[in-house]
């Protein structure tokens, strides 16, 4: 049954997204114009299982990367998606049969809808991660041992790179040099891989799970937050306000902290956010109350939309909330790419849901 | 006529290769070496006429990029041009026929000898610069419209970009901070052409030119310093020994200044030196005795082997000469390339000449 992403399903998408980026992925919401802007022009984008897919097509893992901070100010021109797929079919000899989002979070969710609108190609239901993450190799793919290269860059302006690295760590430092060189921000494809490939090593369905966290706010009685909160049997960490904001934009990431100041119930409480383009860590009183690989969101107290990180700003209404990361995180080679310690903590990885039944 | 690069030529080759370097290039020693070892190992490299090539024969400019300071220390493995004409033949679809430094200044004019031993392809004589300049678009392919991509970068690790970049510019911001990345230093093709194209596109007969500047040395009746002057036609700035060296290695460049201090005739007299990889500008109390285009060379006064701006010392005893640069330099195309303002000086430039019989 072919199952078409209209108008409707992409603001449910970009509400999803947004959840699902952990803070990161990039505005959801620039995301979505583009993606409504290209199907307008050029027809609704068809979201494909992999298993639909014939064992050899080629997938496409594609969106933005850089800091999120940069990319709210600097736009695709929407040319990029094709000039990546053009030189990614060069440098492989092979078709591109459908886009997929490298990460499910923020904008990058979207993205390849509008890019995929436009090359008249299906999108996959699945993404790399689940979520969003900040570095290049905290994929599903790389887990797997797909691997990254040959690697596309490209820039609002037509500039492209092919990159081939030795390791996804330098495929990280010389992707994200690069994108520092074009303003913080840029679009690249990696770790392009078979349908055959895809069906063991991608997060399966994270693009229909997505558009129903987006609908079961949108269609919310009562609370969004606590719609959405059953939706994804998620942990509320805190309600309050946004006490004070952190930010900085360095080397093709933002980093920073937020502190929540607890209202209502939680009044006397305070919660520290540390981030890297994404929420990495959720502190009270040092004490850990979730972290990568795991999800922390902020919503809106109000409508749940979830806040990406550049767009917090103090006073904010917020719940905070945290729930479980695709198991493929929770295996010895996914913390290890990223837990904690991969971000430079040095504590041990507990799942969220161990750590708020010790609270309790 | 076969003109075969044997072990003497190459040795000639390295101490012209140092004059022309103008500083810079990188240290001539280590390409020496390299070239030796490849030309023991595989045979002796034929020299070639780009006249004695087809013209649809594809020419392959190549060398190292980045601070010398770096590459003394960060050497090459030998596969580096293999791997660049191998993924240069790949995007571009041809077949390299000939390598050609694309400077001859410096380690570059010797690079190119050892990778063109280990492939068994000729060398063309000629360059891109007749001299030794720090940024990829000062190349006087750029001056003839060539453009500078697909260009290849590759690092003794084995990791490889292909940059299409929209311009000089561009391939120059983004090839640095890969060679940043890279540790400082790695080593590039851009501008490939034909034989056709580099008829009119190159300095011709440079090659040869560095061995004659090296044999007259090599050679010399009495003061290698007064042959060398002789057989180029340069001008003497000063003779003495070195008094200050202020020397950094940021961005992918050596930058700093280098004062000498007059000796015998020259007893009273200070000649600051400012340079970027090569020697850009010789002031004496702030007048100008020499500057880019034109080529300021620092000479041990026994020997006359020129001395690359990451070798000079305290106390070296020296002869800073300068010589006329290429026409092409001198043209309002070239001037803007590499010119004195090219690099942020605010002055016009006047060739070395002018200026010498000004003070005369």
């Amino acid at each position: 049954m072919k199952r078409l992403l209209e108008p409707e399903s992409l603001r449910a998408l970009a509400r999803g997204c947004a959840v699902l980026g952990a803070g990161g992925g990039g505005d959801p919401y620039l995301g979505l114009l583009q993606a409504l802007q290209a199907t307008e022009d050029y027809g609704p984008v068809q979201l494909v299982d992999i298993d639909e897919l014939p064992d050899d097509s080629l997938i496409m893992p594609c969106g933005g990367i850089g800091a999120p901070t940069v990319s709210i100010e600097k736009i695709e021109n929407g040319d990029e998606g094709g000039r990546l797929r053009e030189h990614l079919e060069f440098v492989t000899g092979g078709k591109v049969a459908a886009l997929m989002s490298a990460e499910i979070g923020g904008s990058n969710g979207l993205l390849p809808v509008a890019w995929a609108a436009r090359m008249g190609l299906p999108l996959v239901d699945a993404d790399g991660m689940g979520r969003a993450f900040p570095e290049v190799p905290q994929v599903t793919m790389y887990l797997a041992g797909i691997s990254p290269s040959p690697a596309v860059m490209t820039d609002e302006r037509g500039n492209l790179i092919v990159f081939r690295a030795i390791s996804g760590h330098w495929i990280e430092r010389l992707e994200r040099a690069a994108a520092v060189e074009f303003g913080g921000a840029a679009c690249s494809t990696e770790f392009s891989l078979t349908a055959a490939q895809a069906r063991t090593a991608t997060v399966r369905g994270s693009v229909s799970l997505a558009i129903k966290i987006g609908e079961s706010v949108a269609h919310a009685y009562g609370s969004p937050v606590a719609a959405l909160i059953a939706e994804i049997g998620a942990f509320q960490l805190l309600s309050g306000k946004i006490s004070d904001v952190e930010r900085h934009t360095t080397k093709g990431f933002v980093r920073g902290s937020v502190v929540v100041e607890g209202l209502g119930d939680d009044a006397g409480r305070l919660l520290r956010l540390e981030l890297q383009n994404e929420n990495l860590v959720a502190l009270e009183r040092g004490r850990v109350l979730a972290s990568v690989p795991d999800l922390i969101s902020v919503l809106d107290s109000e409508t749940a939309d979830a806040i990406v990180t550049e767009r917090i700003a103090y006073g904010q209404r917020v719940t905070v909330i945290a729930f479980p990361c695709d198991p493929v995180w929770r295996t010895g080679p996914g913390i290890e790419v990223a837990g904690p310690r991969a971000f430079g903590y040095e504590f041990d990885y507990v799942p969220v849901e161990e750590l708020a039944s010790a609270r309790a």
